[in-house]
């Protein structure tokens, strides 16, 4: 392979279908932001829509914005929109709640629908998932690579996060999802680390979730969502049955009678004003084909591990090396990650530590180029070679990592 | 007494103590809105918080937020804040999720502190409050009138909304607090109706839940929030455990550990934008004394109530006449109410219907004045002496009431 240079990662981004999508995010000049897997950026027109629904729908329209301005189906547009990114037929998504509240609705739900009792997952899985489910069923927690040969029958629910948060390695969601069901198993995914980053085949999985937050560029705290698939509406027991999730809400009747198809995946009023900021960030999907971004999120990660292997630096990667079993981002370790990681942000790139030893770095097709990379890495090898990330200050653990 | 007419509406307005709260509100100028109980008015200011908000600490300082704006405190921020409205200490209230989830929480967490089966609530509680819980308990439901004859040995837990939505009937929540504890149940109390509207005497009530976008104008699908009493704190066993309820969310340890304090009634990342403008909204009532408030809404609604006595009109008073026995609304019936609340929104009074016949007309202290309150019944009188409301156009229901 032809070491990665300069001018290599600027032809990269001048053949690149998606170069014009960074202008359409607000990003400050000195940062190269690799930490949209935690965080997605502002794209730049949400403001202003954010702005209208505030002084127009809110302020002058009133109460009457749940009608005149359909704020009441905006749990279900919004869901729609990301149907479509995640590759199955709109209706069967919603934008409600917290990925952590939903994952406690969908596992519980699928428990309802089995008599086994146990709910394997993995070591790779984030926490919240792992701490909901633990309070909900007897948890089998396996190391990911053991995740196959563990689906035994006595397994009533297999839920994973595709994408793993702290190492960017990708289940084969296929034949998981495959294993599961001919042990007789239910299939819960978390794609928080994959809506927006790169195409998804559910196939025939029970249920899914997911974040707005991320990839998504739903801004901080965005809704999440739920997958249900259609023919198991039904029978889908939504464990918090709330008045959004029943069938007449406004006959305020006193008995819980569920709604039909995936509004029973719902719970209480809408979070209207972060809903809003979630669909209008999704109008930059429209545009968007998610084989292209997943062929740049694959360019941009190889190019990162190839110059970083090239320098020849003291880190070892914690992520897969085969593309094709790796998400949108890098990881690497070092004793001193979290160090390197405050020293790294101090020069503008903008990266995450995961415990213990984890450098993250995502990188989010849309708004980062092979150029960025590039510097990143040069950066990055500044910081380690010079030793600067010793300095005391950057020693103190902040409260959010 | 006096027969009500506008010069002594004109007077009353004079010697209002809160009446240059109304210019720190947006209402349009030809609205008498009178749903503040629904969805709370826009406060002038929030506008741009919420865009500085958008603008600066999402684009601009990205992930980089939840320590340099403090993200991460905002629920409990938020929380004191509404804490002091509500008369507890600071570090027992926090901002989250919605009413509906709230309510699960603590009505599972009080469950799981008795051996009793049997929750006891009336029919005149919020339909949310009543379907979620049913799904947790044998749940019992009895008129508001028989609460107190109902709290028998079996009771576990007495859940109950303050003010109720469909009537303004104010529970007397101390002797029913006394009641539910002399029997041995645990007391749970929604204050969606009374947080902002009047002062609030938990007592010792276990748990209280409340939402953040009715009189706390804290925007559409605002954060509600949870009171946990605080020697409590160590047996709230919240039944959704996720990270942001752990000890120490940022170790990501796979094992569950409830965090110290308030903060193990959280679930999922906070709802970051919505919570900004609740806090924004909550600057208002840093300068308003609760009592104060209360004297205003009685002064509101006992005028409301000799405006539409001395009118006599064609309408039925469901809330109760003693103020005292009365939250911050009014309601009314007519077996035409849905066709008269379209009309006079037409013109400009905005109300609300809640079925089968109630008009339901709430009065926000802070930007409602009697002179208002003189207006909408004379509109009021007009739709339904000129009967305008039998047009067609009143007749069909929208998708939201």
């Amino acid at each position: 392979m032809r070491a990665m240079d300069f001018a290599t990662c600027q032809a990269l981004d001048a053949d690149d279908p998606l170069r014009s999508f960074r202008s359409r995010f607000d990003l400050p000049a000195d940062v190269i932001y690799l930490d949209g897997n935690s965080l997605g950026a502002l794209p730049s027109h949400v403001p202003a829509r954010i702005q209208r629904a505030v002084v127009d729908e809110w302020g002058r329209d009133l109460i009457r914005s749940w009608n005149v301005n359909d704020w009441v189906d905006l749990p279900y547009r919004v869901g729609d929109r990301i149907a479509r990114l995640i590759g199955v037929e709109p209706g069967c998504v919603v934008a409600c709640d917290s990925t952590s509240v939903n994952v406690f609705k969908v596992v519980a739900a699928a428990l309802a629908m089995t008599d086994r009792k146990v709910v394997l997952s993995d070591s790779g899985n984030f926490p919240t998932d792992l701490y909901v489910m633990s309070s909900l069923a007897e948890l089998r927690i396996v190391e990911p690579e053991a995740v196959l040969e563990s689906i035994t029958d006595d397994v009533g629910v297999v839920a994973l996060t595709h994408v793993g948060y702290a190492t960017g390695r990708m289940h084969d969601m296929r034949s998981i999802t495959a294993a599961a069901h001919s042990a007789g198993a239910l299939m819960v995914w978390d794609l928080a680390h994959s809506a927006g980053a790169l195409p998804v085949d559910l196939g025939d999985s029970e249920f899914a979730v997911g974040c707005g937050y991320k990839y998504l560029n739903g801004g901080p705290g965005a809704p999440a969502f739920v997958y249900v698939r259609p023919d198991l509406f039904d029978q889908f027991r939504n464990p918090i049955t709330g008045w959004f999730g029943h069938a007449a809400p406004f006959d305020f009747s006193l008995e819980f009678v569920p709604a039909e198809g995936i509004a029973r995946a719902t719970v209480g009023t809408p979070h209207v004003l972060s809903l809003i900021a979630l669909d209008a960030a999704l109008d930059i999907f429209d545009d968007v084909d998610m084989d292209v971004v997943r062929a740049k999120s694959v360019s941009l990660t190889e190019t990162f591990i190839q110059l970083v292997d090239e320098r020849g630096l003291p880190l070892s990667l914690v992520s897969p090396r085969d593309a094709g079993s790796r998400g949108s981002q890098v990881c690497l370790a070092h004793p001193d990650g979290y160090a390197i990681v405050q020293a790294m942000i101090d020069r503008g790139v903008i990266g995450d530590f995961r415990s213990p030893d984890v450098l993250r770095f995502g990188f989010a097709p849309l708004y980062i180029s092979h150029t960025d990379v590039f510097r990143a890495v040069e950066i990055m090898d500044d910081v380690i070679r010079s030793g600067v990330y010793r300095d005391s200050r950057y020693a103190a653990r902040a409260k959010v990592t």
